[in-house]
């Protein structure tokens, strides 16, 4: 049987991996780590890294905080009195590189136990890129690397998980989606998959050992692209449209804020530089337009 | 008896006098103009100002829209099928220089029969100030100036108002108000005001007719002094925070988005520029502590 403890050492251990790959990636910037300790029970260790050769701004956050359900969750649950503890890693990375994709991941682990002694249990995570400018090609290996994990579990994940993105990572009042998605599952336990604990903790690793070979393969293929001042206009532009995202949408921010979790921590995510333009349409024919024409839901890049 | 034709006329008349006004100050940026209808009745007039000598950003909007109560509201308030009627003027004004602070202000007015025949209506509205850097003799004498604009009507208005604006403009997550507040009032009828609807129409027409001459003298106090590269970045993060707000706590902003009303209407009260920097604290005894300690509830600052 796999142990909530068990748990929180594999993914401080994958943290651990993801900052050592991504500080040899960048080859200047180095990770701080902030650590802290949350009222009720837990805490964490907030990793940051900023102004480095490709990222501008990104956090690799690990968290293991326990003890009585607040008062939101339970509501959302419907459920009484219960103790509960909640592990993950959480990344999202900003690059100064126009044409090097922000991505985020998130791995997460779920458990609560009410008076009468039952337990629920699950978990949940994914991975979704955004490019300032999608890539077809890199479109198509991103998406085959996820489906390469999620089949080695089941073949039923990648197809379910990749329109579960699609729906999550959607903005619906700009009607476009964040990027091009990649997969997105929660909730997952032995009953809903057919999978044992076991299994479902080995997806969850692999999903989170999946980052690294794949975030670094795009950002090597992009990294010495040439680009404009208005390509990076553009990137701060798209930017302003994760904040929306984030700020509006985001179930984990939203959760973060109202249950008064840690502020730096949570909005780690939003980017160094945002720009609003009143209006703005790119002008059609451009790699601008080809790109926002892209962020639609439904889009087999495979 | 007043009608929503006439106040929708005198609202109208209002932006077009304020759009002057703040021209004027400029000296060189024009607002350019959106008509836009909303299908279910009703529409308005989206008025942009940018790159302006003062002003970077900014929108003054007039909207009139009618029809039948979206489901979102109806739920809201715990009516039934019902008629509704809502017209309004909003201002967000985004300065370039860091010395000039952004305003807001909006006033509306709102109405709906119900099948039944019972007709609700109110006034509701508000300004605020937000200075990237609090300039204690702008506070008093922009408060000042609310409170003889609220004096005119009731005695009651200015002390409750302000109040009220202190927690609605506040942003919990951070344990930091917006700015320095302002007025902030909704649902004003003659039952829990004791003013006739005449009355309260005047007050309405009041707290819009006090934002030219505020604002302008703000500016004027402001524009000319001079200002550095990091004063410009506090700026950003400041705006940052407004960007914080607008998206995670603004009911004017969460009800547009969700009932699908025009995006770049609603979204144009965010600023052209915003940074995030990780974990930031103002050196103590620097003009950005000194303003960052001002931003709470409470304060008297006349």
């Amino acid at each position: 049987m796999v142990t909530k403890e068990q748990i929180g050492e594999e993914y401080k251990k994958l943290q651990d991996e993801i900052c050592s790959g991504l500080e040899l990636t960048d080859g200047k910037a180095k990770f701080e780590e902030e650590l802290w300790t949350r009222e009720g029970g837990g805490g964490g260790r907030t990793r940051i890294i900023q102004n480095g050769n490709v990222f501008e701004k990104g956090g690799v956050n690990f968290s293991a905080v326990e003890g009585k359900l607040p008062e939101a969750i339970k509501k959302a649950f419907g459920v009484n009195e219960s103790d509960f503890f909640a592990t993950g890693v959480s990344i999202v990375i900003h690059p100064s590189h126009p044409w090097v994709p922000i991505i985020h991941m998130n791995i997460r682990y779920f458990e609560m136990t009410s008076r009468d002694a039952n337990t629920i249990r699950w978990f949940g995570g994914g991975i979704d890129l955004t490019p300032h400018y999608i890539v077809k090609e890199d479109a198509e290996f991103f998406h085959k690397t996820l489906k390469d994990t999620c089949d080695l579990f089941s073949q039923e994940f990648y197809p379910k998980f990749k329109t579960w993105a699609d729906d999550y990572f959607y903005i619906r009042h700009r009607h476009e989606t964040r990027g091009i998605g990649g997969i997105f599952y929660d909730r997952l336990d032995p009953v809903n998959t057919g999978l044992s604990w076991e299994k479902l903790f080995g997806f969850s690793k692999a999903v989170g050992r999946t980052f690294l070979p794949v975030y670094s393969e795009l950002v090597e293929r992009n990294r010495n692209k040439e680009f404009t001042a208005e390509q990076k206009q553009w990137q701060y532009q798209r930017r302003s449209r994760y904040v929306e995202f984030n700020l509006v949408y985001d179930a984990g921010t939203k959760f973060g804020l109202e249950t008064n979790g840690r502020v730096e921590s949570i909005l780690m995510s939003l980017p160094p530089q945002a720009d609003w333009v009143y209006n703005y349409h790119p002008e059609p024919g451009t790699e601008e337009a080809k790109t926002q024409a892209l962020l639609k839901k439904g889009i087999d890049w495979i």
